[in-house]
């Protein structure tokens, strides 16, 4: 009797248990540099200043999702849609790798190193590469992947307002905060999807669900995603890739890894056609590791500025931080540059890395794009804005800012 | 060493883990009679024909909510308001009884068995009489319960919008149906009770978990409470148990254990002054099991109505259902009436007792006599209905009525 | 497009989530009488007195085994043995009326009201009469169940050593007593099942989860099947059923349900040849709520025996009990009857009937009929005995026997 | 009224829920950089090679330690034993700081980089660098350290067969691999904890809990700290610090963070009374991100040995391993290095840092120094090896080692 070869494996996960790989070629593509480079970046950055337990990575999320999918598809085609193996192993393949171009922290790295490129696109140019090294076998995952699949939902499940990214991200982000309340009921939630028109679409009767989920989601963006100690983490960090970066343009040499290097010194971290192999490279080689081992050695160094910003990264002295619904003053923003100027015996200028005004804002549920279907006993589809009778979805929908200023805490000014 | 007394007990729960005796009187008031009754009776009555777990009783629930405010009192001294010892205790007590007033399959009893008095009242006239013999041990506890104590937040800990009631039953409830959804953080919302003027309020933070909770209650009222086949399930009860009311006024004999007998027979379930003694001697020995056994008996007895009905509440055979937006049509009713009296071959008179129209309702959240009220960082209250940007209170405040025609399924039709 | 028909349920399980139903049969076996009545009869009897959670049902423990048999047959089948559809009907037919013979408070009803057959024998009788009706559709499934199949590994899921029976409800005894430590990880134990010879096998890599096993079933055994409090909860209900049997015997007329009425009067509860018919009938009709509901009537009979029995049963009033490794002597046994009467102003032999001295034993693993085996990994098989470096497995396997005495606690004596 | 102070802070926590911080201390304590650096210490180093989830840290530990703590410490009091204010502040310093000493990969680490100092002593060196800047405040917590403090049974809670530290990392590290199997139930055994003439002792009804510990223990040794692939990640990283190590004696630059650089270069990492400060200085600044930095960059290094190594560690290439009862023979271990020689065109010496043989053991209930004791209904004092009938203590007690041998896969071979 012919034993299943060990390739098929099955992976111990804390949140869903069991996840198995149902195809050969995602064995291979898990064992990708590019892959197992998702082991090294926490999938939430700082946030586990605020949420110690949450150290989980972009690996352990990329697994979660690949296992979601596998449920979705066979609760689709539970009720008599047709899902072949091919496009099976496609979407399980666009799912595994949605997020593969994440950088470490991976929004500030966007606003501060990188340039020009969104994580997005950085995702694409690598399944690219893959392809080529898979010899064109990523091909039909990549076209749905950037929708141009004629059975759609199997885009809206990698990527849309229910897709399994959105709903293991959740669940899991809520498992490892320990924040309970943000747990959404994915097993119910997938149950109830349905396929109209090659669209993705919810059972009339799973509406308490999807209410669920979009109050969840809320409840995750306001205590977790934009919980203020996050912010103010992210503030710092920042900040310190700034000042690092113009004390590199200022030709000061700082110590870091080779890719870090790469992003400090070369070109402003833009990518380009011309460059795009160097870029990938020392892309694909940069984690949070060289982030983290970088702020350790410029908390020692000279730049008063830069010392004080990475040491409050490294020890958690975090920025206090005020949160308004209007935008702070140019009066109150220029009174606290002044006082982290006179309390660190620094220049105005260098005070200005201090000091930090902007707005957040989460629009946890937008009609824009994509909307969540509804499909009536009837068989009428019918918007979820429409059918909600509890859930204000104008407002879910449209963006709520709020304003907030980051300035030292008083008792950890730098001297 | 003194090893304290074995009555301070510890009890296992599957929702908290252990639950902790903290009062003498509280081990004394569990043994007694009437409470111990609350073990044969499911706090969900037949809600286990749709969720098979939904098994548990009054009596867990009864214990679960005492735990709760053993975490909401710590809660509240820890931000610095007194609860004495001896509150703490009346608080317990009153909680722990909150419910020892309900009878078995306790709305429908009160539309059928039982007239002229709902469980609230015969819960206090139970106090009472217990009160007497623990020697007026109990009266502060009255006292909060029937809110006339000064701090008011204690009653509504007891009763109101966010009382431990209702945090326990929708949590226990969520965990023995297996619908996960509906569980709510009690953690979370007891941390973030506070007081202010004697009433309870809830810190500003702690809106996205009182949203939450909301979301939840109504996710539990349309999946569970509400049900289709709980509804359907709770009309055969009301059917069966009029027809044996009926039949025992026309001077019939049907078997009944004595509790029951009473009820059917006597008086028409009308509590009074005079007759107190004896109601309450016969409702205290009433519970799920006599209901059942007499149905099992009348699903053999010669008359077809009543049979039919037994038969269906004992085998789970359910009435059909239709739910609707607007109330059946006169037309409508008559037609299935008529449907199925000659189903049965039965007269027309008969199949009324085999077809309901009526309505049911839930406002989940309801600000009429008691709202959330939340209390911002600068120490002002307010409602709940002015602070949720997401929440359409209103809807949740209107009572929506759904309306539903029950009747025989086809092949189930009496003969 | 075809959508499935919705006989094709799904179940929601507090334990497992979702229990689907996987053959048209099972939906219609489920909706049999028979069936239905598991409903009503608890899986621990009397183990609420002690945890309060423990009011699950045979039903749900029977839709639990079913749900575990899935999951076992697509392990064995992903290790490459083949599992045919037909058989993997009848498999999960078998598994699902494994206990359908057992009656209310099994192991006590075996011990006073029935006799002359076990719960076992009645599950076959029940079977049997099914199959007729079900036109011979059940043969497989009876055949499996009586370990005349072939492939015997098909028997040994449904009643073994490491039966799904066993661990759904070690499981779920776990999840509802809240004793979690008893709780097994079926996940992984059913990973490692393996067929060899066309028997059960354990692969070499699970013997640590075997270990987990056996330990927390022992652990089970002692902490809530034989807790002190439920024996003692037991021995009230033997002597109740006793001491109302003896003076049904004796021509008194005591209230009772019809089937209850049967098992007390008629024949003495045995079953033969000529009356299975007619006990078949009555037996169906009986669960816990006829004993219930007699012995709260009961509780108030004139016999001060039965009333102090029925008392007890009904306000959770034990035995005192003492547990020794030796048999308690004939004096002690006397002495304490003596006690009894003079308290009760009895006589000598009515208070028999509140003492008893008995024996409980738990043989945890026994190797006599069937051992666990496990499949090293150069392909053969060893006795989990001979492979587990840690369990004293020859303790496991020996009968351990505890000596027990029950007599009332002095202040709830009989008046 | 007065609020308490903001210092007293609640912590989240996926594992308990909320852990509190009960003194001022303990908030200052976690503040300090010590502690903090801990936030970048992995609590099972490369286990998450296996087991993906296993990112937890150092950090959550010792929060998870206090937390249980807390509740140890309210059991024992709860018996009537007298545990003061202060020495519960002494004894909850203690056990946050029991493992501040530890480096990232720290046993791998203690093979390598250091030596002459095991962590344990490096804690010790810790809590007093941190006492004197605290003015003596943390000198009852470092008696009690020590086992210096008359009331042993303290100590016993810090370090212990039934420490809380070894509770919460058998939980903990159970939760966050998925091995759910190993969970124990912590909140029974601190319910059945005892002082026992100031030692601590079990409650002999607690035995079942103390097996079924015992059990789980060995259980998450052979699945998760012993399993085959740690072993093998944690033998690649060895090799990979023996050989840099080597190349740095041999004077080659290798690319470090200033804090691994004091290891590879400064004196073989010995630390003596002379280079405490210094020592110290660079091993507080040491942490996982330090170490694979450096491989990232040292995969791309011109050495074969420690490319091929770093690249293993890197991208997850581990080494095949082989697990027997018996050592490896010497022809054997030859022939592998032979193999690898010419596999990666290398000199047989070079070949040697691809070839390891060891043995690995694991004594999960050792009485050599510490027994678990249990107290006897008639308060006599027994070791669990005497009580347990199951348990074959003297097994278990035993140390078992097996033997491994680990090489380069062959399709992995360096070029």
């Amino acid at each position: 009797m012919e034993r299943p070869t060990n390739k098929f494996k099955i992976i111990n996960d804390p949140v869903y248990g069991f996840i198995k790989i149902r195809f050969e070629i995602i064995y291979h593509l898990i064992e990708h540099p590019y892959f197992q480079r998702l082991r090294r970046i926490r999938q939430l950055g700082m946030t586990h200043f605020v949420y110690p337990g949450a150290n989980h990575t972009r690996f352990q999320h990329a697994l979660g999702a690949m296992h979601l999918m596998a449920e979705a598809i066979a609760s689709i085609r539970s009720k008599g849609h047709e899902v072949t193996e091919v496009e099976e192993e496609a979407v399980t393949i666009a799912i595994l790798l949605h997020d593969i171009g994440h950088g470490p922290f991976s929004h500030t790295l966007e606003k501060t190193l990188i340039s020009g490129i969104r994580h997005e696109d950085i995702s694409l140019v690598m399944m690219e590469i893959m392809n080529e090294e898979f010899n064109g076998k990523l091909s039909l995952a990549i076209s749905i992947f950037r929708d141009e699949y004629k059975k759609r939902f199997l885009h809206q499940l990698v990527s849309g307002q229910l897709d399994v990214d959105r709903m293991d991200y959740l669940r899991r982000d809520s498992f490892f905060t320990g924040v309970t309340e943000g747990s959404i009921g994915t097993d119910r939630i997938i149950k109830m999807l349905e396929v109209h028109d090659d669209l993705l679409v919810v059972e009339e009767k799973g509406i308490y669900s999807i209410e669920k989920f979009l109050v969840a989601r809320r409840l995750m963006y306001w205590q977790v995603y934009l919980h203020k100690g996050v912010i103010a983490a992210d503030q710092l960090l920042i900040m310190m890739l700034r000042r690092a970066k113009d004390l590199a343009a200022q030709g000061e040499k700082l110590f870091a890894t080779p890719a870090l290097d790469y992003f400090l010194y070369q070109r402003g971290g833009k990518m380009s056609e011309s460059n795009r192999t160097e870029f990938m490279e020392h892309f694909s080689g940069l984690d949070d590791n060289d982030i983290i081992s970088a702020a350790k050695v410029w908390s020692r160094y000279e730049d008063p500025v830069l010392r004080f910003l990475c040491s409050g990264f490294v020890n958690r002295k975090l920025f206090r931080i005020e949160i308004g619904r209007e935008p702070f003053s140019q009066e109150r923003l220029l009174q606290e540059v002044e006082r982290a100027a006179i309390a660190c015996n620094i220049q105005h200028k260098m005070a200005e890395y201090l000091v930090v005004s902007d707005s957040i804002s989460n629009h946890a549920y937008s009609n824009i794009d994509d909307d969540i279907k509804i499909l009536s006993r009837d068989r009428k589809v019918k918007e979820i804005t429409e059918v909600s009778e509890i859930l204000n979805v104008s407002v879910l929908s449209r963006q709520l800012s709020k304003f907030f200023l980051c300035y030292p805490k008083k008792n950890e000014d730098p001297q």
